[in-house]
């Protein structure tokens, strides 16, 4: 299934996509959010979707999109995940993952506008994949670790550098501003990826491309991250853990390049579609 | 007012203490949680409270409390903002506050165990002040600051040295495993507090003076962090900053002492009561 979410931010609307076309499931009646996943709602929202084919409303294709989640309790990022991307970065490949996390109220959707801080001269781009939690895991196994995993999701992870990286730590204070998470345009789940190591990722700014990888690259792969992040807290349904991004992020270029109002991001990966963000400059509501 | 949640983990009332005694406020009919502070449930609490004074219960002496505020969407802890800490643990001073997350999982009352992660052999103490967000905060001046403030809580950030700084980073990694937040006893509002930058906070492990500081030596004061750090991230009603730990860590003795399976823990902060937590090694349920 490939769920979405949809509708004013805030007060989205459930959905998914058969066949390309977008469809409400409202009358489901309840959100993809911890208690969905929590209290086996793939299957149940599959069931439903079987039962009442016919009778699902098709979604008018500019409705604004948002993520295909709703808020999870947490969103982990893994750093310097890519080969590639370590070294672009001037950093030695990590010995075991980095962990950070993003504050979720980051979290929009995937056709949102990014902003870019009050003061910020350095909001960068992540193109990732990121891993949507099933069911609660605390000490999972590597060998299990993917029953833990409800899907994938397509997610920019959005940094600014110099509040990441100059202004005394942790890196947290560069990667939870708010809008940068746009995630989406939807939750694939497990059974729509064959490969999940073997997906190209890409992402464009103002169509050139600038990141063109795939997660045949990445060093630590999914099963190690889920395992590996739950032996230091409890992964709760729902939860987004973002695996890393690989290499052509503007940090990495000589002289660095950032994002400007009025810059256009796009970015995909096989299999988890695509989102087209406009950065816009901060303005006081 | 003192606001708290009593009974099983996981389906905690709610309460209030008045003159020592401890009542129970469930008949209010909401959490204190995020839409509680959102919607101005403070004000609509105390007048509840008011109107129903006298036929509020009791609740019984040995029951068990909880965290007096409900998961919060982030806990936002501040690290090195005491001076005497950041010497004992050989850290520079920080030019600006260092901004670190732990995962709400970590959650805990304030006299439930505190559990050694598997693997683990540096776990630590920290007693802190914490603050409650009352409402959504972006971009806050300083002088405004406390207006975003609902209330103090105590709290232990229990740390896993080997986890937070050995282990490839970030500090994320060491701060959130399970019971590694125990809060409480109570919320104090804001008017209960007199001068909240001149409180005794302490605290003890197996009877011993470990800690034993003044919020009067905090680095950078309440309202500058509720500023700074909304100036990274937006804060939403409920979110707790936890605003960094005075001298006496285990990691600051010479040669660190760490908890081990039978120690016992005591903290208080002037106005905000005490906490006592047992610890306990890791055991597979």
């Amino acid at each position: 299934m490939k769920l979405i979410r949809y509708g004013e931010a805030g007060k989205e609307k459930t959905g998914i996509i058969l066949n390309d076309k977008k469809y409400d499931t409202s009358g489901f009646g309840e959100d993809y959010n911890e208690q969905f996943f929590e209290t086996d709602g793939l299957a149940r929202l599959q069931k439903y979707v079987e039962e009442n084919k016919s009778g699902l409303q098709e979604i008018a294709e500019n409705e604004r999109l948002g993520s295909p989640i709703a808020r999870p309790s947490k969103i982990i990022c893994i750093g310097l995940n890519y080969k590639d991307h370590a070294e672009e970065t001037n950093a030695p490949l990590p010995k075991e993952p980095i962990i950070f996390f993003k504050s979720t109220t980051a979290l929009v959707g995937p056709d949102d506008d990014i902003i870019i801080p009050k003061n910020s001269v350095k909001t960068d781009w992540e193109v990732e994949l990121a891993v949507v939690v099933g069911k609660k895991a605390s000490y999972v196994e590597e060998n299990e670790a993917l029953e833990y995993v409800a899907g994938y999701v397509l997610h920019n992870d959005v940094s600014e550098r110099e509040f990441q990286l100059e202004r005394n730590g942790t890196w947290d204070k560069g990667k939870g501003c708010d809008t940068f998470a746009p995630i989406g345009p939807f939750m694939a789940t497990t059974e729509e990826i064959e490969e999940v190591h073997n997906l190209k990722l890409w992402l464009k700014v103002n169509d050139k491309m600038m990141q063109n990888g795939t997660t045949a690259n990445l060093i630590f792969n999914i099963p190690f991250l889920v395992s590996y992040v739950s032996q230091f807290m409890t992964l709760l349904p729902g939860d987004i853990i973002s695996t890393g991004t690989p290499a052509g992020v503007g940090l990495g270029f000589n002289p660095p390049v950032y994002l400007k109002a009025g810059d256009v991001v796009e970015l995909g990966i096989d299999g988890l579609g695509t989102a087209k963000q406009v950065v816009k400059a901060y303005a006081k509501n």
